[in-house]
Formats: C-alpha cells, structure tokens, sequence
C-alpha cells in the first residue's frame, strides 16, 4: 500500500520521505560507476563509457563535461538528464555569476545554484526529480580544490573523495582505505583507475573510461601567448591515449 | 482508510487536521537534533553535522546560514528546503524591509515573513508543504534577543530555549532543567554542548557539531576601523577550534 | 463512503454539504477557546494562550491583533491562517476603504470584506478553505460597538457575546447566562474571565490568557498632544499585570 | 454507482444530469425558507431570521438586500454565497448597464446577468455552482413589477408568487390557494406572513423574519426635497416594528 | 465497465464514441418538445412552455429567441445553456458579420459559427458539452427560408421539418406524414400546433406554448415610415391570443 | 485492464500505442464511406450523404469542400470535427502560405500543415484526437495531381485511389482491381460511383451521393472574362443533376 | 501491480525507471527497420518503405529528409512525430546557429538540440515521449562524417553503423561483421541494402527502400556555376532508379 505514495510528485508519505526523490536515486543506482578524488594540488573526476555495441563511437561520447574553465562535471544515471542540467549549470554560471562579476562562479555558489535547480524540481508540481547524481569539482581562489556531490534532492555535500552509481559503495570503501591527507594529484588518478577497475565489466582502457583533471592551469591553452594576467583553464581531459598510458603503468 | 488523505495537497480531512503538514513534521524527526538556547546577552544554535561517510569534506558543511547580520538560522529535516528557505529569507530581508526602512529587518518580522512563505506552501494546490523547522536566533533594538521556531505549518513560537529533530523531546526535558532567566551566553554554548552530547551518535567535535551565536557586536569584522558610527554583526559562527575547546572543559 | 465526498475541494455531496468546509469547521472547534463581548460601551475580546512548554516565552506571543486602530481581531483554530487572514485584512482595510474614503472601514464593511475572502476559497479551485473561526469587534460611528463572528465558510453573524473552539459550547451556555443589555465593558472583562475558567487546562493568569478591547478613545497613544481633531485608538490590549489585576479581583 | 458522476464539476451523468447542480439544490432545501408574492402595487420578499443562539445581535442580519434602487433580492441556501451574489448582483447592473444607458437595469435584464453568472459556474472546470436560489423583485417602467427565482443551475423564471428552501413545498400550496389578480401589496404582506407562519419554528416577530417591499416610490428618501424630475426608491425594508404590527393584526 | 469513459470530457471510449455527447443528447431529451417547420414563405418555430406551477408567471417565459431580424431560435434541453447560446450568438453574429459587412449574417454563416462554439465544448479540455438541441429558422437572400438543427456534438443539418426533445420521435413521423413541398406558412403553423397537441400534457393554449414565424417583412415595425430602402424583421413572435385563435380553429 | 490506457489523452501503452488514437480510428470506422480517386487529368472525391430522415434537406448538406481553388477535402467521421479541420485548413493556407508567397499552397505542403494540426491534438496535455480521416485532392505545377488521405494521428499517405469509413476494406478491395495508371478522370467519376454503390445502403442518387472534381481550370468561373493571366478554380462540386447523369449512364 | 506507474508522464517506478521512455521505444520497435552506416567518405541512411496497399502512391513518400544542407535524418516509430521533430529540428538549426553564426550547426549540436527537445517531453507535466527513435548523419569541418542516434528519452550516441525498428537486433549483428574502417560509402550502401534485405518483407526495390546519403558536395544543386566560395549540399536522396541499379548489381 505504501506504494500508492510514490504518484503524487511533491507530497510527503506519512513517514515523512518523498518517494520519487528515492526512486530517482534508484534511477541514479542503475547508472555506470563514476568518482571523483581529491588531491592536494587537484581533482579527478572518472567515469566509464559503457558501449551498448561494439559499433558505438566511443571517442565522441562525453559522459565528463567542462562548466566553467575551472570547473568540471561528471555523473551517474540518466544521461539525458545530466545534458540538461550541464545546459543550465553553463547558463547559470554566466546569468547569475559571470555576467555580474566577471569572473567566473567559485565551485562552491556553483554548486548551491545547480543544487537549486534540482531542490525545485522536487517541489514544483507536475515535473519529475532528476534521475542523476552529479559530481562537480573545481577550483577557486577562496577554498582551493573542491569536490562535491549533488543528488536528486537537491542535497549537496563537499567530499575528499566519492563514488556514485552501480559500484558506489564497493568503490566508497575502497577510496576509504586508500585517500589520504597528501595525496598528489597523480596519484589520485592511479586510485582512480584501480577503483573502476574493480566495478567494471569488459576491457578498461582509454576508450571505455573517460577522465577529466582540474589541476595546474593549462596556460598552452590560451594561444600563442595569451592576455597579460590571464591564465590558461584548469580543466583538462585526459586524452584515451594519456589514459591507456596510466594504465599500463599500473 | 484515513490515509487516503494524505494525498491531497491542501484537503482537510474530517478531523480538521492537513495530513500533508503532519507528514512534513515526520520528515523533520527524522532530521538530527538541532537546538537553540536565549541566553540574557545572546542566542546559540547549535546542531549536529552527520557525514555518511568519513570521506566527506566536513568543514565545508554549513548548516548554521547568517540571514542578516544579527539574526542566524538553522534547522532539522530536508536539506535542500532549508537552503531554499535559506534564499528566501535573504531576499524577503532585503525586498520586504531594507529596501524600504534602510535596515535589517526586527527579528520578529522575518520570523513573521518566513512563516508565511511556509504557510502559503500549505493552502496553494500543486506545493508540498517545506519538509523543515527551522530555529532563528536574532537581536534588534526594540525586543533584545529574540529565538523562534518555525515549523512546516508556518506556526512559529518565540522560546526560551528549544530543540528540533530526531532527539528533540529528550533534549527539551534536558533543556527545561538547565535553563534560567539569568543564563549567560557561555553557559547556554555549555548547555548546548551537553544537551547535543545526550542525542549525537558517534564521536562529538568541532567536526561533527556545527555552532553559530548571536552575541555582541564583532566590530573587529568592520575592516580596519570600520565607518563611523556602524557596529559589526552580531552573528558569529564558532570555528571547531573554538567548540573543541569548550568541548575539552565540559 | 460519503466520505470520498471530502477530497474534492469544491464540490458539494448529494445532500448539499461542502464537506471541506465542516473539516476546516472541525479544526476550529481543536483550536483553545476564544470568546468575545459586546458591552454597552465597548468590546472585549479574550483568548487562552496555550504554550505546549514552560520554555516556550509566552509573552511574546500575540493572539490577538489590531486591524485598525477601532478595530481588533482574535481567532480559533489554525495559527499560520490566522496570520494570513490579518495581514489581508489589514491590507483590505486600507486598499478598499481608507485610500478610497481616507478613513478607516466601519466594523461591518471590513468584516464583509474579509468574509468574502473566505468564502472564495471555498469555491475557487485548488485552495482549501481558512482552518479558522474568527472573533471581530470594532467600533465606528453609525453602529457603535459590534462584534461579529465569521466562520470559514464565509458565513458571519453579529453577536452579543460568543465563543469559537474547543470549549464554546461550555462558553456560550455560560454567557448566555451572564449577558444583559446594561454590560459596562469592565463587566464584560470579568465575565470573559470567569468564562475562559472553565475551558482553560492549566494555570490562568496573564501569561495564558490574551485580552484586548475596544473601548473609549486612548488619546494618550496620540504623542504629547496629538493633532487636534484626532482621537487616538481604541484598540488596547492589556498587560499581563492588568489580566492578574483582574483575576485577582474575582 | 451513479454516484461516481458526482465528482466532475461539469460532466453529464448517463442520465443527461449534471448531479452538482442537483446536490446544490440540495443546497437550497436546508435553508430556511424565504417567499416572494407579486402584487398589482408591489413585491413582497419575505424570510425568516433564524438564530442558533440568543446572543446573536439579530437587528444587523440582513437577508433582504437591495440591488438597485427598485430591485430587491432574498434567498435560500448558502448566506456567504448569497453575498458574494449580492455584490456581483450590484457590480454588473452598474458595469453592463448603468454605466451605459445612466440609468437602472429593468429587472429581468439584470435577472439575466445573474443567472448568467449562476450558468457560468455549472459550465466552467474548477468552480462549484453557487448554493443559493434567489428571489428577485423588482419594477421598471416597461413591465412594472416583475418576480423571479434563479435557480443554482441559472435557470430562472418569472412568479406570481414562490417560495424557496426548507418549507417551500407547503408554503407554494399555501400561496397557490391564496394568491389572485386582483391581490393589493398590503394583502401581499398579509399572506406572506402568514405562509411564513406555517414552516418557521420558534416565535415569529419582528427579529425572526425579514420582509422587503418594492412598492412606490419613496420620494421621502430623497432628502429635504430631491432633484428635480428624480424619483425615490422604491425598495424599502420593512422595520421589525412595522412587521410586529402587522403580526398583531393577523 | 463502459461507464468509466463517461468521466473524462474529451476522450474516445474504445468504440469511437464521445460519451459526454451522448448525454448531452439525453439531456436533450428530457426537455419539453420543440419543433420547427419550413414553408414555401416561411419558418415556424414552435414549443411547448411548461410551467411547474400555475403561480409560474409563463407570459413572460421566452423560450423563442430573435437572433437577428431575419433569424430565429428555440431548443429543447437545458434552459440556462440556451440562454448562454443566445448571448453567444447575438455576438457573433455581430462580431464576426455584420461588424465587418455591415449586414446580418446569412442564416447558414450563423449556423455554422453556433455549431462550431459548440463543437469546441466537446474538444476542449475542462468545459462539458452543451445540454442543448437547436432549432434556428431563418431567411437570406441567397437560399431564402431554411431550417437548421443543431445537435451538441455542433453537429447541424438543415431540415424540411423536424422535432427535438422528449416527444421528437412520434412528432417527427407525425411531420413526415404531413409535410409537403407546398406547404404555406399558415398550414405550417396549424401542422405545428396539431404535432405539438400529440406530445404536450396538460391544457394546451397561448400559455402553455410558444410559437415565432420567420415569414415576409413586417415593415410596420420600422416605426412611422421606416427609412428608406430598409424592410422589417421577418421574426415575429405569435402572440397568446394569435395561438388560441388558431387553436380554435384546428 | 489494458483499457485503463484509454483515459489519459496522451500517454503510451506498454505496447507502445497511443490507444486514444486508435479509438479515434473507431469513430472514423463508423462514418459512412468517402473514397478519392486520382485519374491522369484530375481527382475525383466522392461519399455519400446518409439521412437520418426524409425530412432532412439534403441539398444544402455539404461534405466535400473547397480548401483552395485548387484543393478539395471530404472525410469520415464525425461531422463537427471535420467542419473545425475545414476552417483551420483553409486559415492555415492562408496565414502560412498565401500571405508570404502571394499564391495558394502545393497540395503537399497544406497537407502537411494539416497533418501538423492533427498531430498537435494527440501529444497535447487535455485534447483529444479529431475524430476523422481526410481526403485531400489538390493540384500544382510542380506535382501535378495528388490525392493523401490524413489520419486521426496525423500520418498522411499519397494514393492513387483509397477509401476510408465505414465500407472502406471492400471499397479498397475494388478500387485496386479497377484503378490503372491511364484512367481519366470520367472514368474515375465512374469507377467512385460504382465503388460506392457496394457499400451504400438504400437508394444512390444525386441527394444521397456527394462528389468534386479537381480537373482543368473552370475559367468560366472568373466572371466575364477574368483577369488576365488568371485562371479559374480547379475545384468543381457535381450538381445532383450531373451525379443523375452519370449513375444513369452507369 | 507495476503497471499503474505507466500512467503518469512524468514520474519514477521505484525501480528508477520512467515507464513511459520504455513504452514510447516499445512503438519505436513496431516500426520498420532503418539503419544508418559511417563510411570514410560519407554517411548512408536507409529505411524501409511498406505500403499498406498497393494503392499508396510510395514515390511520394518521404522518409529520409534534409535538416540542413549537409545533414540527413531518418526515423523507426510513429510518422507524425518524425515530421514534428523533422520541422523543429529545420527551426532550431536556424534560430540557435544559423541565425547566430551564419553557418550550418555542426551536426553534434545539431543532435544536441534535437536531444534536448526530446528529453523535455520528458520531463514536462502533460506531454508525452517522442515516439520516435532517429538517425542523424550529417559532416561539418571540424568532426567530418558523424552518425548518430537519439531515442525517446533524449540520449543519444555516436555509431559506426546501426540500426533501430522492429528488425534492428538481426541487423545490428549483421552490421557488427560487416563494417570496417575502410569502409567507402559505396560499399556502405551496399551493405545497407543488404542489411535491409534481411529484415523487409515483399520484395525490395526503389520504391519500397528510401536511401539518402551525405557524401561529397554536389556542387552541381548550386545552379549554373553557383557562388563563387559556395559548395553544394552534401544531402543527396538516391532516386527509386540509382536504387534499382544497385539491387541489380548485389
């Protein structure tokens, strides 16, 4: 009987939850495993990229996104989903941040205002919670590296290093034993790909992991040699072939 | 069959109660124990910070919020309501009563305008009530200290000294013991620090209890001198060096 | 089955009931007792205030409210619609009468104002009627003093003296009793208390019960002097010691 | 079974029925019952005033209203729809007549409009038919005077004389044997309080029935001597010392 | 089980049919019987007035409409709608005729756009069918008298002579039988009156039964002379003694 | 229970059918008989016009209409709906083509727009699908002669001959033995009148069968001698005297 | 029990799944096969053409079409919402690029955008999913030749070659041997037909395959000599004859 409650979009069970917000969360448990770590000097943000047939083009899928030069995105559950909220995680970096300060939004009002977007949609009447989770990490003068997690609730929380999606919880406790305080960059990106080796299925290699970094500030990438005081994105993707090189040095 | 109420959004049932308001409550005792204590030269609000997982970046949890510079807030139950509550109470501050008088809103009208937000959610077809109580601690010139709660009704009652959440009940027996008319704001830091030890499961430290007072004014947060004539805010949050301390001398 | 006739906010049941309108009729009557008394030169209306804590800071709770300064207001049942139903009387008051005429409302106009508030949300789609009875007395110079009940239905009656809540019926039983035609408001004031005596659970004394009247101008509340031409209000509330005065004198 | 067809606002029931109308007619039989009797110099609309309580300040009930200055209107039913009713009653014979021609709507061009509005809310998804059946009376110079019952459906029809709510069945026996051509508005009234006399419980006088007149113009309403070429109104309430006299002549 | 398609206003039942339509059309057949008959120079329409009661005042009840001078209208069903549909005609007729050619609409135009307000009913979401069959008689220029019916689907044909409500099956027969492309408007007027004497109950006379002609001009309605080049209405209304004088002679 | 798929307007079944559509595919199943030929030198739309009475007059009955000069349309189904198509179509010629390009549209291009219209109907929130299938005949330079049939969901098909309604199958099954790629368009009236006296029931003549041509341009339709470099209507409606002709010819 | 989670558009099963998304694929299933394969030097999109009867006029037909100049899409499911998404998909080429930047979208954003309105039927209250699943081919300068699919619930993936419809699984094995690398796009449209062969029922021929590809630039559509700078479209729908030649050559 207590299924009945799982219609309505906003209203509460009687003991107090709000069954499609867990039911979106049971969405988020379908997806592919992604995580992300914290280092001191960076964030990595891993996913894996499940082909459905040996004819998908893998190396155009992007399941890892960039929101803002300093800010990078991945996530577990409904892809569709996750594209939308990238699209209004973009919108509302420039809208309420980018447009009133020029510069760019710190992770951290970044992350309020995507969790925002997700919190509404758990309240208004007649549309449905996203069925993603989303890890965000990023960089800013403030707070240094950041890492947070965002659920279909619109619940957020800064963390060392997570897991979301199909192997979270074999992947959390691993990252539990293995995250410490000084962690390098690097290193992070070595756990990285020893976690989701444990949860995948099929090969792991540069076309079936995507990876994204948001380190020391690429300044190559700003042309020949950019604006005086300006410094180059610190989002960067590894490349399949950066990829299969860590792994084999695994 | 009395359940069958609880699907409407704004339906009396035939005993006059708005199931859906009772429901929300549950979702506040499922939250962890928060509390609020008046003390004769200030306000503590104090709460407890839960981490699912050693993983998480603690520190960068926020559960106190400053609404303005004299008045702080925190709450139990949903996460994501709160920090919406949390925007909307920024903003009627600042549209309701700033705009229009030059100052901060009196405790007493914010308490009055949050509550009405809270309410219309309860009468409008289509919103679920807030899955929140919230605790607000201010001070203005006319009435002193002031401490509310407010709950999903839009009831809100101004208090001596109370606790919400899971282990509210325990904790307002523990409270009616120790407060009196002439407790200062230390000992109430020290009361809170004992009630929330009653209810807190695991270990309790700067870490996992998250403190904010209203106290006397913190010029020395004015800049260098700070304007003639302009105080410092009132609200301060305890840093966990500050709560370990008086953890230590419990 | 005739129950499944309550989910329909608007409908009626084959023998004519709006069924939500006897629900909301059930939250007043779990309200505490509000009673209110027309007295040959003046009004009083009185209220239990029930505080579900010592800890709660009783004085500060304000049941009873002024609309305009001839006019006051008290309630029974829903605490948040209360408030609600004040704010859009006050707003009544002043955008469909005082800016018109600039004077404020006769008792009757703003009472039919406000009814007609309640009645639309008994037929408007999507909105739950008001959970409350309402107690009005003013004053105005074509009908003297008059004190008026308006339940959530829309419905309103001018009274001599009645009472709203959970022990009206006692009440009205007792004022029946007690009324006549010659009433000096100080007699009103005594039967009010002796009336709430038998409904209130608890102690009774200044702090749990409210009373404010419409009586004789208070020009004192004009400043040093006033403009000439005014009057001041007649609106007042007494103070806690002025309720233990009287109670005293029973 | 057939009750199901109930609950939509506006559909037909296999029967061809719209059972909401019907409940609110259900409506209109549990209230006391109120009558109107044309004569060859008048309309009488007559009701009863029933109190629950003997603290009800009865002289400031109205249940006859005026709408224009020749056109009277009572019912039976819901009080606080009947109001609103009134209200849109008085609006539309000014905004879709009196504001065009400058002068008051003939009265079954503004029974028209009324039972427009009733028919509006039979027809339009969210909103209930109004509970109320009304008698209007009224005179204008093309077809003197006129008598109609609008129905909660917006039917309407003109009367030689009627009765609506509780007693109605008796009292149209009643009035069918009395009533004749030649009847005078002194006679009218006479039978008027007599068939009251047969449904009403309690003691019948001056507090516990409402009569109005249209009857001939009041040029004594018009102040010291009126405009000139502009007549006096031709409604009048009766005052309860005119109908206890008339009581006593029965 | 079919019934459960009988709630939903717009949607097929598995078989095709729109249910609500349905009955609508039994709504239609409650209603008294109303009948129309084309002539070679003339439109009769014709039906019954039934009266719940000898108080009703039925000379006043209008159940034949003019729509435009040249056109008009009677129905059987529910009164209020047909009043609705009159005001919605007359309208049309102006605004989206004679506003922009300066002339009335063609009978057909007229039909036409009635049919089409009424089919939207059924389309709609929210709105129920109209409880209402047409008859609209009316002349033009171009195919001179003609006879259309209007069902509530907004489904219209024209018709030689047909018959609408409770008594329509035996009238229409009864019609088939007599009818002739020769027919005057006289005889049409006399066959009228014998269909309707099969199916009235009850006394038939001027009172009980309402009859119009669209027949020649009647210029003697222009007032003294008319202005030049303009002809009367060809809608006339019978009055009670032109209908009892044909009733004497049947 | 795979009806209760029935009720929402616009979801799918679990077998991926809209069930609302195909229920209007019933409605449309239950229209009498329309077929369309296309021959080399025009298209030919026929169907028959069934009376529910003698008394019907026929002759004014109109189901096969002209969209443009050049596009004709006639349907199975219900009446209303295609009347409500028939204004859209021609609107829409108007409003998106003929206002821009000055001219009339392609027969393809007015096809798809009411194909878009019907669409509409079926994935729109509260609107049921139009209960009929089109026929649509049309010429332009570039394609020549067309003839689609449009569905209730909006699918449209080219042919070269086809039936819809009630006789359809039969129909179809007759017009692929007769039809070939040399057929002129007297050949084709002939072959839609012998295809439609399978499925007709009682007599077939020029009252009970409908039928238009879009064959060479009808310059005797421009007036006198028309502008030049114009040319005359396509569209031409057989009188029942040329039906006559030709059935006796048959 | 499962199933009544099909009934809301919007909301999750507590398995996380959006019911609706897997029955709007379930009508993409029922439809005919179409695949798309990626060569080196283009794209060939194919699809089955299946006639209901040999009357349909399958040369007009069209179900390959042109979104821009130099991108092609197909579809498998419902008809009439290929067609809507066909012309939102022309609008959103042009307000969100062309008109921007002047140029062609890139054939991702392109998908992108097309996804995007896809997963809003989503997620919005009262519409339905697109039951649809669509092959987008397409070159720009940047990616050069990119396939892609977008299904139902908005997600989207780039493919070497694939297949979707009620054939899709055979022939997406068939696809997986067959393709390679080095693949040219007349081999491509070679293995197209032959991957069609397996699935169609009846014979196969120009008129019942539909083949368009996206190769090299016809410069030859662009007029005598076309702009100087300008190339011609890479679309190019293969006439019923180039598809017969290629039959005959398997």
């Amino acid at each position: 009987m207590a299924d009945r409650y799982s219609f309505s979009l906003t209203t509460f069970s009687p003991s107090g939850k709000l069954k499609q917000i867990e039911h979106a969360l049971a969405a988020v448990k379908q997806g592919v495993t992604s995580l992300g770590i914290k280092a001191t000097n960076g964030i990595v943000l891993a996913t894996e990229k499940k082909s459905s047939s040996v004819l998908v083009n893998s190396e155009f899928i992007e399941k890892t996104v960039k929101i803002t030069p300093d800010i990078g995105m991945t996530y577990a559950g409904m892809g569709p989903d996750f594209r939308v909220l990238t699209d209004k995680s973009r919108k509302v970096a420039h809208t309420r941040y980018k447009r009133i300060y020029n510069e760019d939004p710190p992770t951290k009002i970044l992350v309020t205002d995507i969790a925002r977007i997700m919190q509404e949609a758990t309240q208004s009447a007649g549309v449905r919670p996203y069925g993603v989770s989303l890890l965000i990490g990023g960089h800013d003068d403030n707070n240094g590296f950041m890492l947070y997690q965002v659920d279909p609730s619109g619940s957020y929380f800064p963390w060392k290093a997570t897991a979301i999606g199909k192997g979270s919880n074999a992947a959390k406790t691993f990252l539990e034993k293995r995250w410490n305080e000084e962690l390098e960059l690097e290193d992070a990106i070595h756990i990285a790909l020893l976690t989701l080796k444990e949860s995948i299925e099929g090969e792991m290699n540069g076309d079936t992991v995507e990876i994204c970094i948001i380190g020391s500030q690429n300044d190559n990438l700003l042309g020949f040699e950019g604006a005086e005081g300006v410094s180059g994105p610190r989002f960067k993707k590894l490349s399949p072939q950066e990829i299969n090189d860590r792994l084999d040095a695994l």
